[in-house]
């Protein structure tokens, strides 16, 4: 079925040749954009969404997402609050209760979170494994990710699982490059691995990042999210997508992020709830690097599904511009993925839309904490 | 009609004989509470909500906040986002736009506005004027207010209007004392005066709240929000119900509230969309001093009607663990607008409360820019 968006005030096409424009039209097929123009102009439909003045965006694309996890640490979360900090080794907690969770628990819980975000506005999402930590755990987390995206991300290389500790970590790389990779990838489009104090070392992140890639798995790596480290550097050597959190890094590291297509993921909803100090987005996009901006939900350090969260966070304390914060939450977000299907409004791109209740995309930075998402289209459905 | 809730996992009652009660039930009799107690031995209603092991708390008191106007100023916020410094500069925008709109407009925009916020939990909501700054467009502000909720205050003075620029700002206060206080009264129970630079002086704003008192309006002041100033001490001298802002004290000022029934309303919207240092409730609180979360939505400096978010931002940046913030959004709101029957859940409160989407009131701080409000109850009638 076709359908027509008419009367969008204002229309944030991502798109170079059509930037902003007023009083514009949208025209989906199935599941595909077939037209953009004035309003005037629309052609016929046999759908027909007036937007009323309204503001009109691509969908968010949330690129780091962990939804696959049982139990939540809203204890650990008022601790922290009262003065604790962030190390990651609350991520054995979640493993503990998600290896105990069965398949039905998993798959409502990461459903509930990901129709949360689609009334956010998100309509695509990446979800990761990594409260697995073993052969058969990660590859049923992945498999229940499969049913909800096709963005799944292999992430065995979370942390070293408990039972490993006397073992060593060395021996946990070898089962994630080995075994557990061979069935996790079955399920997975990407590979990821936790490169920072207190996870994997460079060295161990390179090796199973190789092992991926031989396996045909795309890269992305959780780099510099604690301190300064090899994370960055690492993700553009190896040609990864994305370098995700990139919180504390150093002129080579920007240098290194410029001269490459490694997209920076910033992630501030982890920085607001562990109470750290944000990344300077705007250092980044001086120097020419693709941002994205993501959620990076997960039940430890940044329990939220919403994007105009994350737009107003990067706005408020990174340093974007609301139109910047709100380009690194669609086309930065398709950059992440390497999709050029997503995170733009033009003739050929996913029928993935949403209509604001608002007049301007800067309410979304402007208007904090306010639910603003009229309509959602996801793949030309309403939702 | 009367109405049980049961099955509550976590019961916030904000009554210290009561405290935090688990697997309880609340019963509604009209627009009263009428019992608390365990769920296993609530008495039978005419309707009965299972709140399914959900957290419930009282609904929220937002103390301040200036819906009456007309127009937006996104592209004010923008350019303050960009690095333009807020100065209050603004509100004079806003009330052109305000002036020249019509009763109907005001009232759909407030309607609007009061409709979010009660979607997102605030069962009572104070409205100031502050954007008509005349005789007849103060006192229509206050007659449209008043058509939402009965804690109106008269803010004549929140700036002196640009007519005034030539013959000074105490001809203006003139004006607002006298014949603007006598109209506007009548719609009116508190009175408000901006004092800080820009705006009154610390004189200025005594004779008006004098004036206002004399009247029989209850007192509150916009203290210390810009800079240091003498409208803390101002507030307690004259026991104004509350001291807004409060975001530049120094001991004298935290010395003068923690001995005075004054609470202090912090705002911390209008610190995040100003980009301000946000003020440090920790020390109040440590101080004894009673602290009310407030959104003061406005179209200039703090945009949202969302009192979930306000909770969360006062949990990672001003020092309040998440029980006490909501307590300052809930309790502490009531105390700020001097309401025994509010901010509470115990026999002979108001039935005003909300079922979160939540088992803990901890996932407001825990799950921020989330819509976490499942069932809100305002005045016995779920809405």
């Amino acid at each position: 079925m076709s359908l027509v968006v008419t009367n969008i005030g204002e229309l944030i096409t991502n798109d170079p040749e059509r930037g902003v424009r007023r009083d514009a039209a949208v025209v989906v097929d199935g599941d595909e954009i077939v037209w953009v123009g004035d309003s005037a102009e629309a052609p016929a439909a046999d759908l027909r969404l007036d937007a009323d003045g309204a503001a009109v965006l691509p969908g968010f694309v949330d690129s780091h997402s962990h939804l696959i996890f049982a139990g939540d640490r809203a204890a650990e979360f008022g601790a922290r609050m009262a003065g604790e900090r962030y190390t990651g080794g609350g991520i054995r907690t979640t493993v503990e209760a998600t290896r105990a969770a069965s398949d039905d628990e998993l798959r409502r819980s990461a459903r509930r979170l990901a129709s949360e975000a689609l009334r956010q506005g998100t309509t695509t999402l990446e979800i990761k494994s990594g409260y697995g930590l073993s052969v058969a755990d990660e590859t049923r987390s992945l498999r229940l990710a499969a049913e909800l995206t096709e963005e799944t991300t292999f992430l065995g290389a979370h942390v070293v699982p408990s039972e490993y500790a006397d073992r060593g970590a060395d021996e946990y790389v070898d089962l994630v490059r080995g075994e557990m990779l061979e069935a996790a990838a079955k399920h997975a489009k990407w590979i990821d691995v936790f490169c920072d104090r207190g996870a994997f070392d460079g060295e161990q992140a390179r090796a199973i990042l190789k092992a991926g890639a031989e396996r045909g798995l795309g890269l992305r790596v959780h780099a510099n999210q604690l301190g300064p480290g090899p994370g960055v550097r690492l993700a553009v050597e190896m040609g990864a997508a994305s370098a995700d959190h990139c919180t504390h890094l150093d002129d080579a590291d920007v240098d290194a992020l410029a001269g490459s297509d490694t997209v920076a993921t910033l992630l501030p909803g982890a920085e607001f709830s562990t109470r750290s100090p944000y990344p300077d987005a705007r250092r980044l996009l001086d120097a020419g690097i693709t941002v994205a901006l993501a959620t990076d939900c997960n039940p430890g350090s940044s329990y939220t599904t919403s994007m105009p969260f994350c737009v107003a966070l990067a706005v408020r304390e990174m340093g974007l511009t609301p139109t910047e914060a709100v380009t690194a939450a669609t086309a930065g977000g398709a950059a992440a993925l390497r999709r050029t299907d997503l995170g733009r409004i033009s003739p050929g791109a996913r029928a993935d839309l949403i209509v604001l209740d608002a007049p301007s995309h800067l309410h979304l930075a402007y208007r904090p904490g306010v639910p603003l998402i009229r309509h959602v289209l996801q793949h030309g459905a309403p939702r």
